[in-house]
Parts: structure tokens; sequence; C-alpha cells
């Protein structure tokens, strides 16, 4: 029923939304870094933000935005090259003086416009910059193609490539598009949120009805994945429905095929996330199997996905899982190391907590592929997760310590 | 009163101990792998051993030896490049037979011979080698400074250096050594432990009014540091007095100079192994201020310790306090962002959470130093903790990713 599609030439357009990107002067790179998406007059929103106490100007001004509309989006204005954070007072001016204008242009009130920001910390916005260009934005907006991917390159930072992903599935003689933009990159360890997540679907829906669709699509997918364990400043996940398709979400087998639909976005979001990760060589699918409940399974990914000496031995193709059972060890969840079992592809390669007869070269060689599965059982329970992650490269330190003054 | 000697040339050796190394073929490299300290009939010990749930076999050896006699050893035996580790049923017996051809020698039972092993994790450890090379270890230990730095370079895995301290004070007109050995280098993140650290003191105690000492000496030294964050399976801080001195801890002044000449030789060796640390260029003293626990503060430091974007910056001598407050804002303690002050060196970079007018290039300078003091407070209490921490280095990615079969 649902086919996945993330090749670019294949990008699905839900009906109601435009879309705009312009180069604002705020990358000192030149590139593209000011993007708009428009949704009709009737769209609504829900959204989940980044649970770190250090919250960017965006993430503040937008859930203060939803709060007062009660979930109504009209556009959504997002700048790269400069995150808003750390900027205090002046930042959050900066940031309601961009949607003012953009409201403007729109006839809507500020609160209508969510704004979004990405790049680097504790630097002051140029917010003349990003007024200057909002009506070329307004102007040049259309619901193409063309928009969607100059959206999506404008929003990346570090990403080597843009990420998309859409689903179009028919119920009730209707046809319901979801499409998904993200970036991703680094400061990637979302904690019920992730980096810059945007998600629209011309399906009609209540801020109410969409909440809890948004929450489970993220569940299994961007709230299960890690790059490098930093929980980003300025994390967002927001939901546009503009209901232009006619579709109504109240339908019951509506909701559960646009349910499974946004989990099948955001999954394919997350895989394109972590696979562009900074320096990233390996991506790994970590299994954890067996635990008491959710939670603990999710402690014991996050502890072993987190592992500088575990993530460089993946950097390597080492099948040195004896630094995965010493991360299992002091995750803090009292396992008792005699009913572990690690698994590096399909082979064995720890057997109650010590060496079993494997194939060194063969999971060697498992290791070495762009994508391998690695296995974790607990022995204490039915709860498993699956996390995604990655290796720990030279090339992810030389981008992160390159430093220019 | 206490002057710290961390100089080669000046280790001062505790009367009653006895050192020896040899290499017993368990490096690949040939190099010596394998040491011996003797103590005196009457010495009493002290230990604390690594909190990870899995532990190595000599971990469980050595716990049980000390609690089935009451804390008395009088020989140890240290072996490197094997863990011992993740080797179930086996791992134990093999380190069993090795206590117990050592405690022949010695003519004393097995639980008083204690043992260590530093290496990789989930091989079998080679007993015979091991047995083989212990006549030759008794028959050539010393009680010199040659058989200190043969049993300090023994115990290296990927250590550059051997790491050694020693203090002498007068008490009661008799004179009190204390001298430390350690090994460091990677896994290093102790908790209530450390890598392989061993106290040798000529004070008579007993094993009681060891352990606080040894708990307090350890608690702002080895137990406040972290390179990568990883508690490694083998942590153990092993305590011991031979009494040869004549003076005797049971003095309160005794007791105090002791207990300030311990902490001073954990502190010299913290410092040593953290600089020592894998692909190590900038080691950084961390302070954290103002909490509200000591836990607390604690909590904040490792957040900030084990940042992969932080520990990155740092190895570009980057200024880029942005990752410092986000780090901060995601380890759990409820801060208010308003009220974080960073510095760097002595210069105030950001102030109330927000960027504040500050000289980049000499905060550049400043971290490109090989040791750095960052200070972070956070408004919220009296509460301050001392973390010694590292960079991450492309060299460290090198070091822990080089695989070869």
């Amino acid at each position: 029923m649902i086919s996945l599609r993330h090749s670019l030439g294949k990008i699905r357009l839900p009906l109601g939304f435009s879309f705009a990107a312009v180069a604002a002067g705020i990358k000192v790179s030149g590139r593209p870094d000011l993007a708009l998406a428009e949704a009709g007059h009737s769209a609504t929103a829900a959204a989940l933000f980044t649970q770190n106490r250090v919250a960017a100007a965006p993430v503040e001004v937008g859930r203060a935005a939803l709060l007062s509309t009660g979930g109504r989006v009209r556009a959504v204005v997002v700048n790269s090259g400069n995150a808003n954070c750390a900027t205090g007072r002046a930042g959050i001016q900066a940031c309601e003086r961009v949607c003012r204008e953009a409201g403007k242009l729109f006839g809507v009130p500020a609160a209508q416009v969510f704004p979004s920001s990405t790049g680097i910390i504790g630097v002051r916005l140029p917010a003349e910059k990003i007024r200057a260009k909002l009506p070329e934005l307004f102007a040049t907006r259309s619901p193409s193609q063309r928009g969607v991917l100059a959206f999506a390159h404008a929003i990346m930072t570090t990403d080597t490539r843009p990420k998309l992903a859409s689903v179009r599935f028919r119920t009730a003689s209707k046809e319901v598009t979801v499409l998904g933009i993200a970036k991703g990159a680094g400061m990637i360890h979302p904690q019920l949120a992730t980096m810059l997540v945007y998600l629209f679907t011309d399906v009609s829906a209540t801020p109410r009805e969409l909440r809890p669709l948004l929450r489970e699509a993220c569940g299994d997918s961007l709230n299960c994945m890690s790059i490098d364990g930093d929980t980003s400043t300025n994390d967002t996940v927001l939901l546009l429905a503009s209901g232009a398709s006619g579709a109504r979400v109240r339908d019951v087998r509506t909701r559960k095929k646009l349910s499974a639909a946004l989990s099948a976005v955001c999954q394919s979001l997350a895989e394109q996330i972590v696979s562009d990760g900074e320096g990233v060589q390996h991506v790994i699918r970590l299994f954890v199997e067996q635990a008491r409940s959710r939670e603990e399974a999710l402690l014991v990914a996050r502890t072993i996905a987190h592992s500088a000496l575990v993530k460089t031995a993946w950097a390597g193709a080492d099948p040195n899982w004896g630094r995965i059972l010493a991360a299992v060890g002091r995750c803090g969840v009292p396992i008792d190391p005699s009913r572990v079992q690690i698994f590096i592809g399909s082979q064995k390669v720890c057997r109650n907590g010590i060496a079993c007869t494997c194939n060194e070269r063969q999971a060697h060689r498992t290791l070495a592929q762009p994508v391998c599965d690695v296995r974790v059982q607990i022995g204490r329970g039915q709860h498993s997760v699956r996390f995604l992650t990655t290796d720990l490269t030279a090339e992810y330190v030389r981008i992160n310590a390159d430093y220019s003054t």
C-alpha cells in the first residue's frame, strides 16, 4: 500500500503548499540560507521541540506562537548559518521581527509564522538581511518540486545532501500525500524531537488530531538515532496539514494510513540524517533486545551508541565486541553479563558474555559495509528498540575541530 | 610540608616493598608485560574497583580475596596485554591459578596474592606464559628505584610513559613515604575507581583505617577525570601499607598528613593519566561551580567532558562556548541559561547565557596551550567540582580504529 520514495526524482507534493528559498548572506559561503514554506489558509499544525534547557529563540517563539494560535501556521521561515541561540532578549526580538514582517506579506498575525534557525550558537542573528529578502521569497514561492528542492537545500548546514521523503496513499477515494524535509549532520541526539524536520500533508485534521500522530511517528524514528550524542538547542519537528486533499483524519482508515505514512517518512528521514552525519563512514542499525522496558532498551542503546571506543572501533570495522559489552556493563542497567549475546550481522560473536567461536574476518567484512546490523540481547525481558547510529571518524574530528580566525 | 614529586629522578621508595617486571610474551610487541610488587609480612590493604557490571576476572578474584583475608596482601601480580575480561569461568580459574603459583613462591595462601590485568577484552588469558615467568619475577625483585620503574613500565598498554608520584613527610619523629604507580591512556572514566593504580606506603594501619583514607584520596582526583567517558571493566585502585616506617595511622597527626600525601599522589597520577590519554593534545581543567550539590556539579562536568562536539572544539582550540552551553542545557539539571557564566582561562566568554564582549583571539590562544582552565558557573548554589578531561583528536580515532587482522 505504502511505497517509500526518497529518490529526488520522485518527490510527491501534497496539495496546498508552496516553497521558496534565497541566499540572504547569512552563510559566509554565499549559499542559499533562507527558506519559506507556505501553507493554505486553514492549515493546522503540531510540533515537537528540543528538551535542551538551552533553547534557541525560534524554539521559544515558535512554541509560544503555536499555543497562542491553537495550532495554526500559515508560513514557515527557516534560516541556516545562525542558530539564534544564546542571544538573549535581542535574539527573541529579532526572531519576532522576522515573523512580523513575514506575517504582513501574508496578511496574517506574526504568530501564524513559524520560525526556525540552525547554525552557530551565540552569534547575533542578522535579522536585517532576512527581512530584506522576505519580499523576494514571497514573490518566488511555488507549489513545485523546484521549490521543495530549494527549501531542502537552503536549510542545510554541514549536510552534504538534501533530505526528503514522501509517501502517497489513497483513502476514501481521495489521494493523500505526506512530504518530509529535514536537515541533520551534527549535534544529533534528539530527545523527543530532532534537528529541523518539516512534514507536510494535505489531509484535513485538527491540531489536537495531529499531535498524537506526530509523537507516534517520531518515537521509533527521529527519537531513536544519534550521531554524536549532543542534543541540539534548536531541534524542531513541525507537522502541517493543509486539508487540501479533502481526506479527513477523523476517518479511522485515513488516520491509520496517515500514521503509517508519517512513520515511513520519519524513518526514511532518520536514515538519511544518520547516513549524512558529519564524517560518517558506517551506519549501524543497533538492535537492543530482551530488555525489561523500552526505556531500558533505549538506555543500553544510547550508551553503546555514545561510547567513543565503540564508535571508533566501528570506524575501523573492528569487531571488538568487548567494547560493546563494557558499554552495556556501565550503562546503569543491572545486567548479568552471563546473559548477554552480541551479534555482528547475522553472526554471534559473544555468547553468554564470553567469546564464542566465530569467523572474525567475516565479522570485519560485515562491519566494513556502509550499513551494518549489530544486535545486543540482554536476557532480561521482552522489550526491544532499533536505534540508528554511526561510527566516529577522524573526519568528524576534522570537521568539528576546524577553527579559523 | 608536603612536596609533590613526579619527576622520575626523585621517586621515593616506601620501606618494606620490592618490585620486579619481565616480558612474558603476552604483548605481541615483546615488551615487558608482567609485574610484581611484594609487600612485607604484615602489610594491610584497601581497594576500590570498577562499578562496571562487566567486571574482569582479576577484579572478581581480587575483591573476594580481600574479603576472605580481611585486607591482607603479600604480593601483587599484574599483567598487561590481556584484560582477562569476558572470559567466563575459565578466566576466573586462570587468574586463581596464577595467584596460587605466586602464593607458593611466597609461602602464603593464594588469597594473599592480589591479581590485576589490563589489555584486550574477550581473549583467553595465557596463564601458562605467566606461571612460567613467576620464578624469574620472584628472584629478581628488589626494593629499588630500578624495580619500581620496571613495574611502572610493565603495566603500560597504550600509555606513552610510566606514571609515578611520591610524597615523603615526617611525623612523630618517623619518616613516612607514599608512592603511587598508575596506568591509563584509554577507557578512562572511572566511577569510584580508576584504571590500575597502586599506592604503597610504609605507615602502619589496619585495613579498616585504610579504607576511608583511600576513598577520600580518590574522590577528588581519580574519580574526577575522564578521557573518553568509557568506564573500564578492570579499574582497580589498591593501597598497601607495610608498617615498616614505624609510624601509625592511629596517631591523628600522622593520619592527617597521610591523607594529604595520598591526595597529592592521586591528584598527580590523575593529571599524568589524563595528559597521556590516547591522542590527547590538550588537557582541560574543568571547574563547574555554583551547583546545588557536588553530584550536580559532577553531572554537569561529565556531560561537558563527554560531549563529542565540545571535545573536538577543544582539539581545534576553538573557543566555541555555545557547544559547552548546549551540553550544560541537556545534562538533566534544570539550569536557567540566563544564570550561566563561562570562562576560558581568566576571560569571561559567556555572560548570563549569552555572548559577551571578549577577545576571541586570546581565548583561542589560551585553548591552544597544552593545559587550559575552563570554568562554568551555573548560578544554583555553593557546590563545585574540579574535573580533569581532554580533547578528542583524530589521533584518538586512529589509535582506536586501528584494526589489523
